[in-house]
């Protein structure tokens, strides 16, 4: 019953509008369906969303590690979820916002620096509607996977899950074009709390 | 139905645990319950929680600037919500973790700050369970209510209206002796939602 029983876990889930949940009328978008999960299964989660709208894997490198450290010092038990990617795949005067190969790097400088202080997860891009920006999602979402397999972090590739999902499109085209709402967001949810990299952060308690 | 169409309104609330909404096994807090009721009234909220356990306010007057104008920039309809103090007023080593003066002085330049640059709102800080910690809380959140008066922003003072909530204290004593769990915070979503200050944010649509 008391809170000191509990297994405390302090998370912060890094980067951008998938992740602050936007779209989501329950404001709960698939991080804070998750971390309800893990309470359900007996842990005390602290629930810290770091999402950014708009932010591309450049300006979330500068960002994540103050934010970051400032939430999860080191006396608590922390851990730090990254997802991002779509914003840097948006054409803007003809090129992309992040250049294929800076996404690249940026992942790896943000996840080599958050591994050698935090347990991480990586979740992958989600697809849009937009058919010439999902070949480049999922192309970056390979390579995302390549890079989190080199530096031995557990990577959950959505894309192509999320591709078959007439939830989440149905509701994305509904919106705003870009994001869904709270069934898309459960359904996201869902893969992640089906992930035995997640699971493995939540052990059966009882 | 589509988003364009809904009133677009990006918030940013800042303070410490209890804006984090720590103890809330459905991850919402007051926070995140305010805004639902903001979507459910027809608005499409943007919802940033930037709420710090064990924050004072000497830190958060360091921190709130560069967090919320990364995310709330001008060509957005960016409002920021405050609430702290509960941690200023912890003892520590025989005194107090930031003097009562220093509080005041605190809040006054973070609002006078914000206010230059979006609606700002504040909601004062909770009682605990510790009845000498209450009569520094009760006097604070008078002075705070003071602060706020002379420089025009609504200021919601709590600390009367949850002393009298038996939920409040119910779940406070059952958790950490702290914070509350779903219906504690749910009391005092009630309070914001029925504040005319938080209700002038958001005026009837159809």
């Amino acid at each position: 019953m008391k809170s000191e029983h509990l297994p405390e876990v302090r998370i912060c889930f890094v980067g951008e509008s998938f992740v602050n949940g936007t779209g989501d009328p329950e404001c709960l978008g698939w991080t804070g369906r998750v971390c309800v999960g893990a309470n359900q299964k007996g842990y005390d989660i602290t629930y810290y969303n770091l999402g950014v709208r708009r932010e591309t894997s450049e300006e979330l490198k500068q960002r994540w590690l103050p934010e970051v450290t400032y939430r999860l010092q080191p006396e608590y038990n922390g851990r730090v979820v990254f997802s991002f990617g779509v914003n840097d795949t948006v054409l803007e005067g003809g090129k992309t916002r992040v250049s294929f190969l800076n996404s690249i790097l940026n992942a790896r400088q943000i996840l080599s620096e958050a591994k050698q202080l935090y347990p991480v997860l990586m979740v992958g891009p989600p697809p849009t509607l937009d058919n010439d920006q999902n070949v480049r999602i999922a192309e970056l979402s390979e390579y995302f996977a390549r890079t989190c397999n080199s530096l031995d972090i557990p990577y959950l590739n959505i894309f192509p899950l999320l591709k078959q999902s007439t939830v989440w499109f149905d509701e994305v085209g509904a919106y705003d074009k870009a994001h869904p709402r709270a069934k898309g967001y459960q359904v996201l949810a869902d893969l992640v709390q089906n992930w035995d990299a997640w699971s493995k952060w939540f052990p059966a308690i009882r």
